[in-house]
């Protein structure tokens, strides 16, 4: 049964979700964008880990990415190999100031009933022996995934239909070219950063933040990395992902500099030093890539699932959850079109949850 | 005239200037590479310097690069915009024991009745406004030039005629590919590393060095360089040498590593890290690429410039001058093949002048 045809703009990872998932439900769908996935979504770690990103007062944002990773599992098993990883994460202190850090957020998930092993520095290399001795104390997250998103991509990529356009503007029933204009039932805006330019709305909502990763791979000699590592080193965030193949993405810097995708040598420099002190044999790593994204920056860290106006949808503002949150994100815009309930997590992702 | 026809084994900067000037002197040149312009030349920071390189003991080394010095601003001019600049070079030196080194160096050069300036560290920033306060004290060389590596190996290369296809040997009259022979009247070997396994009297000459650079351009707000900066930092030599573009090549780690062309971790940190120690500024420099290449060194660090035997003659084994040395190893093999007498000061790159 086709229920109609929506336009998807956007095939970051958000997009092509959306588009899946509204494909198996019975709509048409054409996905627009000039070069697909070739923003925030490729460059992005791939950590499927809501319980380590948890902030006080963010308990909405928590709950949805909670939601979305119970989600997970049955969606990478849809798609077959994405390099759906289980090791879990660890999180390690460097000095006595982010250890501190970690018991804050230790404490603040017990009190909000959830639980976090705390370990000591000896603890914390049993479980992942790459980890420095400096490394003083940490937190284990057993039910944290890691996906690999390049293999994702072109998984999702390859159930799309394309058109290579630039979209200018998103209105009721079109989505407007540079000298042309696509017509359909319903627009989805899910363009991440790009998606503040398209609809008035959004304007005011979404912001760009520049992201910065690495991605090494195993020199000669070099030890492969058991799980994902995040990691406080003197108030800094570094994560190391492993992917199947030995390779690592580290990230990854935060900036606010508008829509630029160079590559700054401080944040290089940042990022290797960092990711030294607590995994030392990561200077045996080659370095393979180092590439910037633009992340679509919320003004609650919470993105942004709604209707715009009939017959415009927005899917935008997932910041540094985009791969968490595809799932619930493909989910709620799915029931949106369909006329049915959102997922209860959902809920505050709306419009009018907002102040 | 033609004088009858030659190959080029290798489309370096020495075989592309051997070919262009065998040319111009009557021969017909085919020159033999699978990938033209992909090996050490094309990451090659362009330092045309051969003071700051000497050493006590290689003093034909010195005479060597100084000729071929004096020989490059013609040769440039004959080829057109190959990026030459002139405003010298400043070596700084950041601790005390670096600054040890440079005073050793200066004796040496006034021992040999060459003179460089001794500068403090205010008069070096005078010169040169981005090093830091930390250094010390250094030379400055106003003599040196640096050429833009691969505007110059893009001009060489659209006046040669290629072959490309691996090299499986040479021998008198022949070089052997993989499935077929090409005749010629003389053979140059100028494969850089890989001249090594040409021919069975350069196998003990020549071995690979690893030498990794990084390709930096100005971000917002982030000052030129004026001029080539070299420096000791901790007893590391590090060197920036800017382009006409604002571009500034980095280098350059040097490894025994083989043929391996990856780039470590470790050595983009120790650049990076260096670098920043001498231009604190260059951290607002963005990272455009990072790229390894694999030497020619000998034994004496001298170039290989003779006869193999009747017919085949060698120009390998430049090690980290062969952009310096281009013109006279052109000229020396051109008067190799016309039976003329070779420049003076490229007597010692001889086969008989080896130990």
């Amino acid at each position: 049964m086709v229920k109609g045809k929506i336009v998807v703009v956007g095939a970051g990872v958000i997009g092509l979700s959306v588009a899946w998932r509204a494909m198996n439900s019975g709509w048409r769908t054409l996905v627009v964008d000039p070069q697909p996935c070739s923003g925030a979504s490729w460059v992005a770690g791939g950590m499927l880990a809501p319980t380590t990103e948890a902030w006080p007062g963010e308990e909405p944002l928590l709950e949805l990415g909670e939601a979305s990773l119970r989600a997970w599992p049955e969606f990478a098993a849809e798609l077959g190999d994405v390099g759906l990883r289980r090791e879990g994460t660890v999180v390690a202190a460097f000095d006595s100031a982010d250890a501190d850090q970690l018991v804050i957020l230790a404490e603040h998930l017990a009190s909000i009933g959830r639980k976090v092993d705390r370990l000591t520095g000896p603890e914390l290399r049993r479980m992942e022996p790459t980890l420095s001795t400096s490394v003083r104390s940490g937190l284990s997250v057993p039910g944290d995934l890691a996906v690999d998103n390049r293999k994702l991509l072109e998984v999702l990529r390859s159930k799309a239909e394309f058109l290579h356009a630039e979209v200018k503007a998103v209105r009721r029933g079109a989505v407007e070219l540079e000298d042309s204009t696509v017509d359909c039932d319903a627009v989805v805006v899910a363009a991440g950063a790009w998606s503040r330019n398209l609809h008035p709305r959004l304007n005011s909502l979404i912001r760009p933040v520049k992201g910065e990763i690495l991605r090494l791979k195993p020199g000669r000699g070099a030890l492969p990395l058991g799980r994902t590592i995040r990691a406080l080193v003197e108030s800094r965030p570094v994560y190391l992902v492993p992917r199947d193949t030995g390779e690592v993405v580290l990230g990854a810097t935060q900036y606010e500099a508008g829509y630029d995708t160079e590559v700054a040598v401080k944040g290089v420099r940042d990022l290797l030093l960092d990711a030294e002190r607590v995994v030392p044999g990561i200077s045996e790593y080659i370095l393979v890539e180092s590439a910037a994204g633009v992340r679509a920056s919320s003004l609650d860290n919470l993105p942004v699932i709604d209707w715009l106006e009939p017959g415009v949808l927005v899917a935008s503002g997932h910041h540094r959850n985009g791969l968490l949150l595809a799932p619930i994100t493909a989910d709620t815009v799915v029931a949106l079109l369909n006329g049915e309930p959102i997922p209860e997590a959902a809920l505050a992702a709306r419009l009018e949850s907002r102040g």
